[in-house]
């Protein structure tokens, strides 16, 4: 069971933007340079964080991506599922609908409680990630962390 | 985010073999039959559970697998844990250090908090199927459950 690496890339990408002054936006060749990735996959993981909502991409010479709501609207698991989806990690087939052990079809009304103690447990890892939100994060930040991220990704320091 | 598909099997096959008579046992064939499962691939699963600890292996004529110790002290997590491994899914490689925002050491002595807030959720996913045992599970089937699962896994009805 495993995030793909990009998960930690948008996770410190969409901190970042939180703090840029409102209405400034960074370019993905920015962000890239700014955590050394390569920018035409980050790029790609970017506009999935905007087709989730999460941020908002403006073209033009000084275009580039910003949030696409306040930094206490947007969660951790909304940036995380931007990029890996929202399908629970373990899959029931019903298995036990099949073979000599086959179960009646009246029996398998209910979902299977395995798969039901299955999801209850991503439920609680979602909300988790839910609880957290990129405002939380930035609280977390020393005080001074804002100027010296917008100079960095300026490229001005 | 995935779990192999291997998980519904072994949750199925240690919820199989807690029903089972104290000191009976089952052989991956038997439990291959009951599910209709691959018997090779599911021995090699069933033998992961054994490393754990979750099950015992017997050799012999009347050789096959039961329970490693009582149903009330295996968790879902041991046995999800059993066949894909304890690691967290989401890896930090510390993309903080690299790159021209790299952060200082000491600014790094603690862990990244995105990478502690996604080991939160983890953590909260581990809790959730520690709380559930197999005995719980078996609480949740109909009573007449057990009886036939034994005659279904011997072939006999």
């Amino acid at each position: 069971m495993k995030l793909p690496v990009s998960t930690e890339w948008v996770l410190h990408c969409a901190t970042t933007l939180a703090q840029l002054k409102p209405g400034a936006t960074a370019s993905a060749a920015q962000l890239a340079h700014y955590y050394d990735l390569p920018a035409p996959y980050l790029a790609k993981q970017l506009q999935a964080l905007v087709k989730a909502g999460v941020l908002t991409a403006t073209t033009g010479p000084r275009g580039g991506f910003r949030l696409g709501r306040p930094a206490a609207e947007i969660t951790l698991l909304q940036v995380v599922e931007a990029v890996d989806g929202t399908s629970a990690p373990y899959e029931c087939r019903e298995i036990r609908r099949q073979g000599r052990g086959a179960l009646p079809p009246e029996d398998c009304r209910d979902t299977c409680i395995l798969a039901a103690k299955m999801a209850e447990a991503h439920d609680a890892w979602r909300r988790s990630l839910a609880g957290v939100s990129l405002a939380d994060i930035l609280a977390s930040l020393p005080s001074t962390a804002p100027a010296r991220t917008r100079s960095r990704l300026a490229g001005t320091s």
